[in-house]
């Protein structure tokens, strides 16, 4: 099954849960966007576009759950729901996005509550049928440049977890891989949820793809001794200049990446771009638990002495100067990314 | 008591277990040079300082040992049990450092086997407290760079733990603490086995300096962000040109730390400066069990799907340009490192 899948027959949305992977593999069913909003801060769901989906069929359910036939009141009501599954996580723009792109939608149609609940559901398929095909169009684009016999270092998990399926960074990986090219991964664990251990490694092992983990803090070892030839990773969101926002340590991989000359490419659909923002400094970057940090995994198997305290951003900024290229559903964008980027823009 | 001490009584060599740290405060009692071997090798005693007095210690159990009353014979038996000794872990100058000072000793000096085995016993002690004055130097030295209201990142543990005691990098942090200048320590988890999050942490907490635990990939986060003023680091080995062979994640912090102009320093005894090699590529890097890495901690909390694979390195190599100045018990040596050291080791 997808990531993320609607029940037509029930109107109910499923999720894998990623809390669980790789020991259990359960399947939760949400009936309303509270429920989902809080699987988006809980990490039941994580990855910018699946996130993305989430919240749109999150705010599918709002719609399906209001009781009104009044559509002003119905209006009201979806719109407030907007605010709840808006607030769940500040980082990744994929989700302001997809519910922008849903309110639009309503906003810009009329007809009654039910119209309006059906349009609701299809834009919400709309998005997560779309996400698979520009995840496979980003993949075919990047694939081109792996080359036979690289070795790869990936963080956090970019794959069919992190999307509706496909996935973004580790989709590169997955489809240099169908095409027959004899390719390595280096898997970030990616402390502290461990998306890399946990999730990446699951899926790679699933595809057949050779790989090792590797302690985050240990890529610049493999990069150093001329062990990689290529970094890929995913972003949750890109300025307008080309900075990017992902999940923690991307900006040391991305540094060390840079200070031995290896490319490093940021895979990315254009829907994680925010023009609005000149550059990445503007990103808000969350900062979560400090239990994340002193216990390992959610079952909080305790790492710390007693009374020990943390500090946990989840993401960081990388500058673009230290990104090779973003690999969009457009195509590959190389520096200067702020003029290239517009470009491309102004052609969809 | 101290990391490791040798019981006069009994003539026994005693260790905290560091494997239990936080959670369980052990000492573990040794008899023989193979078991003391052995536990270099599992890490229940790390830290390139400790592991140098307890091969010396080692070495002064494996001469009481010795059941011969001829000279030769015993030399020959001590020789072997160097050996031994010596294969415990390969990165650490300062256990071939120690040993190298034990044998020379021996061949230097002329005498029956008991008075060889006290003047053996004698050099390890003296091996011991030397530790411990010259990590009281070195953090006088390295206590006046840091400043009042600095926050300090530091990796790994180099604290009295990893030495005999005091510590080196951590005994810098403890001197400026004691002097009354306030800073906050953002101390590096070091995965995979986490000296930081279990080891520095827990000295912290008992000398009532400030700390937050972050992931090791956060630090370039806390870097970029101008929340960082100092980074300090021990090593494992210096080369002569002043690379820096130091716990796996110091090449990356160093390097983030240089990217933003923050100054990083190396805390090093004279013993773990080998003038043997001209540059860090040299140094031996070991490369441990990949179990570290797939579970958490000794009890091997799983955190990988079964079946993957993982690359534990257990330490990097840091360039030289990336080091601001070396502190050791000589004084701040700062860059060109080859000739500065050079200059130091002349005047011993």
């Amino acid at each position: 099954m997808r990531t993320l899948e609607w029940s037509v027959e029930k109107n109910e949305l499923k999720m894998i849960d990623q809390r669980l992977l790789p020991g259990q593999f359960e399947i939760i069913t949400f009936q309303d966007h509270i429920a989902v909003s809080n699987a988006i801060r809980d990490m039941v769901v994580r990855g910018a576009p699946a996130i993305g989906a989430a919240a749109a069929f999150g705010l599918t359910l709002a719609a399906f759950n209001v009781k009104t036939t009044l559509l002003n009141e119905f209006k009201n009501e979806v719109h407030e729901a907007s605010i709840v599954l808006l607030a769940s996580r500040p980082t990744a723009v994929n989700l302001s996005w997809a519910i922008r792109r849903m309110l639009a939608v309503m906003d810009t149609h009329t007809g009654s509550v039910s119209d309006m609940q059906i349009r609701l559901l299809e834009e919400a398929q709309t998005i997560a049928d779309e996400d698979i095909e520009i995840n496979k169009r980003m993949a075919s684009y990047g694939a081109t440049l792996i080359e036979d016999g690289d070795t790869i270092i990936h963080h956090c998990n970019t794959g069919a977890l992190a999307t509706v399926d496909w996935g973004t960074a580790l989709g590169v990986i997955r489809m240099a891989h169908e095409m027959g090219k004899k390719i390595h991964v280096l898997v970030d664990e990616t402390r502290p949820r461990l998306q890399g251990s946990r999730l990446t490694a699951w899926e790679l092992q699933r595809y057949g793809v050779p790989f090792d983990i590797i302690t985050d803090n240990s890529a610049g070892y493999f990069l150093r001794t001329g062990q990689v030839q290529k970094v890929v990773f995913g972003a949750d969101r890109v300025a307008a200049n080309g900075d990017v926002a992902n999940k923690i340590g991307t900006y040391m991989l991305a540094l060390s990446a840079h200070a031995n000359q290896i490319p490093a490419y940021c895979v990315v659909p254009m829907s994680t771009i925010d023009f609005n923002l000149d550059h990445g400094d503007l990103i808000p970057i969350e900062e979560r638990d400090p239990d994340e940090v002193l216990g390992l995994n959610r079952e909080g198997h305790p790492i710390a002495p007693e009374g020990a305290k943390a500090r946990n951003p989840a993401f960081d900024v990388t500058p673009n100067q230290l990104v090779t290229a973003l690999v969009t559903e457009k195509g590959i964008i190389y520096p200067p990314f702020g003029p290239n980027l517009l470009k491309v823009k102004s052609e969809q």
